[in-house]
């Protein structure tokens, strides 16, 4: 191994090694559809949009899907649709687009704690939190890693809550072998650019519910049923062709690209396991998880250096990597209020502030991966000498 | 002219003629950018926004323009940004989103009534509506027809309101021969399909305030300004590259289109104008209007059909038309309510009862133009057979 570039040696990566990069077919494979569209004019919410979603009803094996221009606006339609009130439960340990949905809808988060080895919403804090001002679930599937779905929905049924699953990150994931669709009252996932399945920009709501599904297709056309006179409030949340297109073809090259993701983690497992001080978020029993984000948590007693340190470390070196979710939700300024209780969020907190998100896209090559690894393990070996770096800046 | 095809004739137009169809760059013309795009994987909310947040920002002779994924987005953002409380006045004759960006940010709608000739917000009428729990105004440049501008502002300023302009259908509109640009606090425009300038789905927020071009530029990205602490509750209202590449070649086409729009209006307006009981929108003084829809006002004691006759007459010649906005915002069920006073809204009422919009696009013929009033002129010719057929039904 080189000298670190942090104490003095040259960066690893010539060119920075971005955290994610989307997967897109090649363009010749989409021209000619695109072309199309142009001339026909139909550019938004057509044919290849509704192609789409009969395609993705097919592969999560559910009723219906409805396409929307991103999971966060898919999300806030399915809370308008279900006409919910009060509280909703959501895991504090999430993209703070989860907790916005409920905000642009006037719902109060009542934040649970997450599982410390799964980072999932821990499904043993969850049934004390609920109150009588409870009207729904909303758990997440943290990076891809499928929450406990039968347990959740035991307890939602008990208490008669409706349960939503943001599943922004899942797509591609399955539990019990099966695609992650159909256990809540809706699944919405997304296809921005640094997920799995890549639209371009654009979300997928999922449901067995008929109904549900017809207020998502009137909402995301701002509500309007088609005689133009609303049902509800809603958006323009519409999907273009040419990212529905884009959907299309990605969908066709999925299963290996899915393959490539678990690959990569895998990899990264197998070659990080061993360093002191690294561990990795527990995949949930029964479940096999996308990857959508590859996360390690490092205990600065034995690594020799905290999160902070080590995100530097890779900085250096041309590393891109994230602290993904920091800070979580419950410690944003916008979320702070005498009306959400904060207690008992302690794993939230320790997660957050020991994660970090490594480089992990389905065009990565096996050296890059390599090189990340033995930075990791250099980086370990020269704690001493790093912490002097850093105490002299 | 040949018989009507009510009357049993044959279709004017063999293939339905549309009542809008995008203006798109030839596809030639953005397939390398678009190429480019995917090899790069930038795909959403990069070089060519920026690209065309400047060259808007010149066109409109503006300060900054933030890209945003729709109209409606971008007008929920505004009022966000811009912390309004309570009411706001608006018009009830507008496209109902208008209105819904409101409900998404808990405001009530004060409806003032539409001028009888205009079609615009009767600026006669706003003073009498504003309260102590008032706090905005949200004019609309009804089909790109410029409000009274000053005369609003003056109002505004004398009980210090803040006004958002919703400008969705007026990119391309002058006023003083100037852009309808930096009048209020934002205005917002459409580059949706239907809209004279086309980015595919998207929308413009313009401000000569850089705070709130900066809570615009946060909030179409969750409200993060970077460090992933939101300071706001925002959406993901990115726009993609795609869209913005094809807004870029179409703005170099604009003043070509935005000619044949004008061009179309008064070619309407010079052969429908002796038909006895066909009336047009009248283009407020001093301005100019894009034209984003051409209406006519049917009165039936003068022409011998009332508006939705007519529209069945050319919805059998294959000529689409629309009874644009009918039913108006407050007759919308989600809009009635004890908290909403609906009273003192005769034109409005008048106005979507007798409105019915015709095909305009810059593609039109001037054939097809000659047809529809071919058709127009038959039907008033031919009122008592067709109110039989009707009588028949």
């Amino acid at each position: 191994m080189k000298k670190l570039a942090i104490l003095g040696g040259k960066p690893i990566f010539k060119n920075y090694l971005p955290i994610a990069f989307p997967s897109l077919p090649p363009f010749k494979e989409v021209e000619d559809k695109f072309k199309e569209v142009f001339l026909s004019g139909m550019i938004t919410n057509a044919k290849y949009v509704r192609s789409l979603e009969e395609k993705i009803a097919n592969y999560l094996n559910v009723k219906y899907v409805v396409c929307v221009a991103n999971c966060t606006s898919g999300l806030i339609l399915s809370l308008k649709a279900l006409k919910l009130k009060g509280k909703v439960i959501v895991p504090s340990f999430t993209f703070f687009a989860t907790a916005h949905t409920l905000s642009w809808n006037n719902l109060t988060p009542t934040f649970v704690d997450c599982h410390r080895e799964t980072f999932n919403i821990n499904v043993s804090f969850l049934e004390e939190k609920i109150d009588q001002e409870t009207s729904a679930i909303m758990p997440v599937h943290i990076f891809g890693n499928p929450v406990l779905v039968e347990e959740i929905n035991k307890i939602a049924q008990k208490y008669s809550l409706k349960v939503i699953y943001d599943a922004a990150h899942a797509f591609g994931s399955r539990y019990n072998n099966s695609p992650l669709a159909g256990y809540g009252e809706v699944e919405v996932f997304s296809l921005s650019p640094t997920k799995p399945l890549v639209a371009g920009e654009g979300g997928v709501v999922v449901t067995n519910n008929k109904e549900i599904a017809e207020a998502i297709t009137m909402g995301r056309d701002y509500g309007n049923p088609g005689d133009y006179h609303c049902k509800m409030v809603g958006l323009n949340a519409r999907m273009t062709e040419v990212n529905a297109i884009t959907a299309l073809k990605n969908l066709e090259l999925f299963p290996e690209r899915l393959a490539k993701r678990k690959e990569i983690a895998n990899f990264y497992i197998s070659n990080l396991k061993d360093i002191p001080g690294i561990s990795f978020q527990k995949i949930e029993v029964n479940a096999s998880s996308c990857y959508k984000d590859f996360a390690i948590i490092i205990d600065e007693e034995r690594f020799g250096l905290n999160r902070d340190e080590l995100a530097l470390v890779l900085e250096r070196e041309n590393i891109s990597s994230r602290k993904y979710f920091f800070p979580p939700v419950h410690k944003q300024e916008i979320y702070k209020s005498k009306d959400i209780p904060l207690e008992g969020l302690e794993n939230t907190n320790f997660i957050s502030d020991h994660i970090l998100c490594l480089p992990l896209f389905a065009q990565m090559k096996e050296e890059e991966m390599l090189s990340i690894g033995e930075v990791i393990k250099e980086a370990h070996q020269n704690t001493s000498l790093i912490k002097e770096v850093f105490k002299e800046r």
